[in-house]
């Protein structure tokens, strides 16, 4: 298996400037699902295996989405109750969701289940989740070439003690700016990123800066780029995820340790994927990226920079 | 004559997290002029022209700081009264300033007088200034190769259709992303920058953001680049005349159609240049700058891109 993935399957209601969606599939797993398919697809292999939870209410066209586009459902357990939900909206220049409600749902007694063809994957990408649930993942799975893992503030605020614990156990951290100042407790991104390698002796570091681009601190080397500019902007949901998944695939398509080019490559991938993200709600933009387009866009980023 | 520039010789005293100064040496003109004076030595025959007024309290020490920094100073003008003074604050990541004081002082009834023999530069650069005084200097000045202007939000909020009149007679605008935004009334940057496009018809748009880095529409293309990062931020003031001083220099020391490729030079001379400001308060760590950790950290900042 290429990437071995966990996170929430959720449906998403959304408001933006650019309209509104109600229950769209959403949630990390499947954001990263789709972008690590799609690019390990390309590049290889192509096996992604999901695990999560849905509830009995989770659709079978949804279910199929996710199947069609190439991930494994394996580890995907139906629970008894409701599937996940998140309601949010973004103003103005949508740097950041503004929560109106969070259902758990069946995520509140999850328990990953990693099945047994899926615990030597060439990465394991711990998704945003409750820290607890990523280290399960990391119990259970042994990989090949490296972990990664994904968090948020709101883990942050209430189990900084144990997304501490589990951030020292990964090879890759990838998470915002404002997580990186958070942890830190510090306003200048460059120091607080310094503290957080240094809190957590995370090889990798990638700081991710939504229509900021991204930093990396790789060893004692930084890779920074800028976001791809996207006039017609419609829902950050997902972008995120949507970058650390295709992150994932292209770590999983090379051997030994992470190279610089490599990851430089992987990274204005993932730039350019999330771009797709963007230009729409939900899934459909990322769904209907196609291999020309995505090529066509990463060399007019390549062109943007030099 | 390379390049002719109009801006604010001030005296500022600002806080940051790092600590604060009084009375330093600062304004558009003279961040720009030291970082302009700069780069010209180093591209070719270094004559930079200012043009702006003092009091009568200005010290010879400052007078000779710009002076033995390369500066033309038959431009700048004595008047009765105190020095333009500036007093503003930095908080948390620095983004923006918080203006505690302006005494415009001797600014109030200046009428800038560009000397005979600066009259036609290869660069005409209207440094952050009313509208008003930079559609004088523009009246006053053939430039060689090219007019370029900075502004600020101030004059955006107060004198917005003179802005707009003096922004559609030159041929590059360089300003942040804020006022991009609040210039087309959207939030979204690159839909705002493309309409700022419309309404000015300027050739060239070059979008400051400060730690994220620039945007530049030059005709049909974009170049995105990253900040350089900086661990030990200081005080932002000057900065961003640091960067449109520099960009003024490297175009002043080519010829015909500006090109892409000088752009992209220019724009990555113009950040590494802005990261130096952003070490120190007042001008120090700008006139410190050597051209061998100029070149160090160009080399440092092309690897983090590519």
């Amino acid at each position: 298996m290429d990437v071995l993935l966990v996170g929430s399957i959720a449906y998403d209601s959304v408001t933006s400037p650019a309209g509104k969606v109600e229950q769209a599939l959403g949630g990390s797993a499947t954001y990263g699902g789709l972008a690590s398919a799609f690019h390990t697809k390309r590049l290889g292999s192509g096996t992604v295996g999901l695990v999560g939870v849905v509830g009995e209410d989770f659709a079978d066209t949804d279910r199929q989405t996710l199947a069609t586009h190439g991930t494994d459902l394996t580890g995907i357990e139906t629970a008894p109750g409701e599937t996940f939900r998140w309601e949010g909206a973004y103003h103005g220049s949508m740097a950041e969701a503004e929560t109106h409600a969070t259902h758990l749902n069946v995520f509140e007694h999850f328990q990953p289940k990693v099945p047994d063809h899926a615990k030597t994957p060439k990465v394991t990408f711990c998704a945003n989740l409750h820290p607890a649930l990523q280290a399960s993942v990391l119990d259970q799975t042994k990989p090949q070439r490296l972990s990664m893992l994904d968090s948020m503030n709101l883990w942050i605020t209430i189990a900084k003690e144990p997304l501490l614990e589990v951030m020292q156990r990964v090879d890759l951290l990838i998470i915002n700016d404002g997580e990186v100042r958070m942890l830190a407790e510090d306003q200048n991104l460059i120091r607080a990123a310094q503290t957080v390698r240094s809190m957590t002796n995370v090889p990798t570091l990638i700081v991710k800066r939504g229509e900021h681009g991204v930093l990396a601190f790789h060893g004692e080397e930084i890779i920074a780029l800028p976001a791809f500019p996207i006039a017609d902007v419609c829902d950050p949901t997902g972008c995120g995820d949507t970058f650390a998944g295709t992150l994932a695939a292209y770590i999983a398509s090379g051997e030994g340790a992470l190279e610089r080019t490599e990851l430089r490559s992987a990274l204005v991938a993932a730039t350019v994927s999330a771009s797709f993200t963007l230009q729409s709600f939900g899934t459909e933009a990322l769904r209907n990226m196609s291999v020309d387009s995505f090529n066509e866009r990463v060399a007019q980023f390549e062109g943007m920079l030099n």
